[in-house]
This record gives C-alpha cells, structure tokens and sequence, in this order.
C-alpha cells in the first residue's frame, strides 16, 4: 500500500510531516510518497538525523498558499504539493493522500482532480469527533454551505459506510442535526431530508439535537456544511475553554495536589478529547481516500491521519458507497446542478 | 414596578414559581401577579408554608400545554396561566411577564398578542450565555427558522441596546456567527448581513467561528434561528458533557480528596457556568419584557428570571430599540411579508 503524504502542508511543515511519515513507514508497514521541494526535505530529514530510506519523494517546487482561492488548486496542478499529490492519486500512483494544507483546496481537489465517486453530488468534509461515549463522524462539516435534501441523504450513506466498514461499528446509526426531536422540526431542508432518511434502508435514528451531540450515542450525524461547521468549531471551542477551566482549577499549590491524585484520569480524558489521535477529516464523497489534517498537526498528529490513510484502503469503504449510492439513484428528485 | 408571572410554565410548577415569586417580593421589593388556578396557588403556598400577602393572583383554571401547536396562545388567551399573562402585560397590568412554559408559545404571544416595537420584523429568542469572560446574548436562538439579512441587522441593533441599557456595558461588540472570519464567508445570509452590520452605528466586529463563541470576547452574537438554536443547545450539552467528565474524575477516594482541596475553585465555575444564575431568555423585538425562564427552572432560577425582569424594566432598553429601529427603516429593500 502507498500512502502520497503533502509534505509542506500545515503549519509544522515539513518537520512534523516527514517525522511522522518516518514513523509510519516503520510501524504501520506502508510505503510513503512525500510531495514537494526535495532539496528541502532532504535538508529537513539530515537536520532531523533521519533516514529517508523507505520513503521516495515526487518533486515540485511550489507550496499552495492556504490564502488562495480554492479552486485554484485545479489550475496550479502538479506544480504545488497539495495538486502534485491529488493528480498522483487520481492517476493511481498512490492509494490514498493526506495533507494538512487548505480545507478549501482539498475540497475542490477531491472533486476536480481526484473525481467524484460515480452518482454522489457532492464531496463532504467528514471529521470524527470524541464524545462521551466513543467517537461520531459529523458530515458536512464544511465543504457545502447550502445542500439540498438529497446531499444529506447522501452524506448519511457515506457515513454509515465508513463506520461500518472502516470503523466496523455494525449498522451505524444516523441522525439529522436539528432543532427539536420531533419529526415536524427544522427548515424545509431538515423536513425533506428527515422523510428520504426515514424510506431509506440506513438506521436512521431521527433528530439529534445540540444538547445531544456530545453524547456520542450516534454514529454519524448528518448536516449541511455550514451548520457542520458551527458545531466542529463549537465543539473544539467548548474543548478548549473546558481545558482552560481544569487547568485553572488545578493550578497554584493545592491544585497541583489535587492534580498528583488523578492524574491518570485526567491524562486519559485529555487522550479522549485530541483530535489528533483520531486523525484527521475525510473528503467523504472522493474516489480514493483523502484525508485532511488539522493545519496544526505534529508528527504524531500526522503519524495519526496515515494510520487513518491505511485503515480507509483497508476497509474498502468506497466501493462500498457507489453500491449504495446507486441503489438511491432515479429516486430523487430531477436536478440540474451536476 | 409590577412583574406578571405564570405560575403554571415549566416542570416544577406551581411550587417552585410560589417560592421564587415569594423571594422576589420580600428581597427586590418588586409586586408580583401569579396567573393560573387560584385554589391551586393557595393550596400549594399553604402546603410550603408561604404567605401570599405581597402576592396578588389572577385567576384561570387552565394551563397552555407544551405539547400544543404554539400559535393555539392566541386563540386560548386569557383561558391558560401564560395566555392571561400575555393579555395582561399587554393591557398594562403588568411592567414585565415571566413564564417556563412553551417557548413557541411565548414567541408567538409575545409577536401577536403584546406585540413587537414599532419597526421591528421578528421577536427573537435572546439567552444569556456564560463564557469565558463574563457572558454573552445569542439571538436569534431559535424564534426564527429563516431569516433575512435585514433582519439579523435589527437582532444586533435590539441585543446592543439591551447590552448597554440593562447589563451596562458601553458600546457593545456585537458579531455574525460565521463560518471563517473573512467578510467572504458564509452564505448569502451572512454575506449580505456582513454588509449591513458594516454599514450600521453598531461596534460591529466581522465574523465569529464556533471556536471563538466561548471565549467571551464578544457581547452580542447574531444568527438565524436555525443556527442559533444549534449554539445554545449544543453549549448546554458540552456544559453537561465536562460537568460529567469533572465528576468522574473527582470521584473515587483520590478523586474526593482531590476535589476537597480545589473545593472553591469547582463551586466558583459552576455557578460560573449556572444559566439560571443568569436568569432566562428575553423575547427581544416584544413591545414590553416577556422573559422564557428555563423549563426546569427551580425557585432559585424563578427568582433569578423575576430579577432579570425588573433589571429590565430599570433599563428602559425598549424605547432604546424603537429610536434606534426606526432609524435604521427606509434604509433596507422593501419586503410584504409583515
């Protein structure tokens, strides 16, 4: 299995992305293309005394500027790290991509380069998101700002996919962020989606509502992008400020104490709650894997998003969703935006 | 200053409503209307073992069920608890209404039955939310469904001078809860709205992503309905979420000694993060202050929502939104749908 890693996306580019893609080639097994500059990962790898031996890179010079109007990624193609990797993966020459560079690119690059899976309208930003109980996949958490009802019928079939075949969650259970539980709640879109969910052969659970997220009793909750997105970024922002509050709590000399007593606890939580660990976001909706991670990642965040690289090559997910998606088809609705 | 309060909303009705009416009385010195059952009022103020002396009743036998389609308020009026206060409040026997019953109700009684502000489109859900630094008022929360860029204007122009008039603070920051901080970001909704904050008296500061919403920094958060709804709930579940993680990893015998010595520190964040400290939810856009006190509100949170409305009337923020609607009126596209 080859795993094509964007070398100088992120912030930590490319140090933490070349450590972490040394580690993953020693414990997981799998062979690893680095795109970008190769004199400078070179330089990077010797001023890290490590060795690029089981590692091959494809060259190019450039870097696609996170500031950039997404769709540019199309044009500026093999020339940036970010579009040499999706064209290698388009072309097969990888089996999966990960990059830490912009949302925004690797969206439009799933879809323009790496290609749609046949009959899905729309590619999804599909993180996994801690909760109390295990973890839940959130789509769309960004890509889409207006979807129609049968993009979230779609997102929902992807999801449970996933869950099932790469997480192996059995028959995945599906919600629909919404305002209230009753079936009557919501805007049209919420109204239209909840009836194709409801005839669909999913396991669809209902409404989900705010309050209800973080229990992470549902599998995968399905929503528009930018509904998605508010609730990714609240539910980070509500991490954090949480974190703040503990950490205050458990500062100056009694609370260091207080700290020694439960450690363990506390270092499991704070284990739970790192994005990081879980990996990164899926471009759900793509042809072949790919995964963005977080513009913060370090070497094992990136560690984390290629061990996720392989479990999604492994678990075949994708043939997976075109079967189902072209069981849906000539049930919805004529449209005339593909 | 007199404050109707229904003695009937919310689960813990009517004991709990009699024992925070009766605090209120006695500590803020305000004259307080219990509507609803008078045998029932009595026979549960007996039972308590409070004098009703500074409280006076006005009678109905019958309360407006939760369940019930919200616009049913108006056709019920005065024959429920909540429908007779509306009444009241808007024929001026009242200088406030506070009620824990249903919500929709109270959004369609405070639109159609004490009636919005002069100039005003939408009456909006408007909570205080606890943060990081101090609190913030998100609206709309969950009146409106759909919104219009107009709109969001007028719950940012209503949630200032609330802000300024009642909770003292100059100048408020308000912002457009978005998905990026760019002033590109968002849909239609939020591009247009952008504009219309920018180009108002307002101290308008861009965009706000979930991430940031817990930080405080910000006074005012505007959205639609939809949206907003999905902040306040899913604030309320992550709130529940840590409480319950803080307690696991204060139990056990390490965890109790543990907690014993950070002891004020915990009790000081709870309250913090206590809504019914803060009160309930104003009606904001009503022509006089109708308050949702929460559905499980107990005395203490009855107390808390009577404070609020008599910190309400003090403030005069009504007038201040009539002045600074109409000044706003001629200046947006005409629509027909008031």
């Amino acid at each position: 299995m080859k795993i094509i890693v964007d070398a100088f996306g992120g912030d930590n580019a490319p140090d933490e992305v070349i450590k972490g893609a040394v580690r993953a080639v020693n414990e997981l097994g799998v062979e690893i293309v680095l795109t970008g500059d190769k004199n400078k990962i070179e330089e990077s790898a010797k001023k890290l005394g490590l060795s690029l031996d089981k590692i091959s890179v494809a060259h190019t010079s450039e870097v696609f500027d996170i500031h950039e109007e997404p769709v540019k990624i199309v044009k500026t193609g093999k020339n940036t790290s970010m579009g040499l990797g999706l064209k290698m993966l388009h072309d097969g020459e990888g089996d999966a991509f990960v990059s830490a560079g912009s949302t925004g690119a690797l969206v439009v690059g799933s879809t323009m380069i790496v290609k749609r899976i046949k009959g899905v309208k729309r590619v999804a930003l599909a993180p996994l998101i801690p909760a109390e109980k295990g973890q839940f996949m959130l789509l769309d958490a960004g890509a889409n700002n207006d979807c129609r009802p049968e993009m979230l019928l779609q997102f929902a079939i992807m999801g449970s996919a996933y869950m099932e075949k790469v997480m192996g969650i059995k028959n995945p259970k599906i919600a629909l962020a919404n305002i209230g539980e009753e079936e009557t709640k919501g805007r049209e879109l919420e109204l239209e989606a909840y009836k194709l969910l409801k005839d669909s052969e999913l396991n669809f659970c209902g409404n989900i509502e705010g309050r209800d997220i973080p229990k992470g009793d549902i599998n995968v909750i399905v929503s528009d992008g930018f509904t998605g997105n508010i609730i990714l970024k609240l539910y980070e922002g509500m991490g954090k400020f949480f974190s703040n509050k503990l950490k205050y709590i458990l500062s100056g000399i009694n609370g260091k104490l207080s700290a020694l007593l439960v450690l363990g606890k506390i270092k499991a939580f704070k284990k739970q709650m790192d994005y990081t660990e879980i990996g990164g976001s899926l471009m759900l909706g793509a042809c072949r894997p790919v995964i963005k991670a977080h513009g913060s990642s370090d070497a094992n965040a990136f560690f984390n998003a290629i061990r996720q690289a392989k479990k999604c090559v492994d678990g075949k997910f994708i043939d997976e969703i075109a079967e189902a998606v072209s069981k849906t088809t000539g049930k919805e609705r004529p449209q005339n935006d593909e």
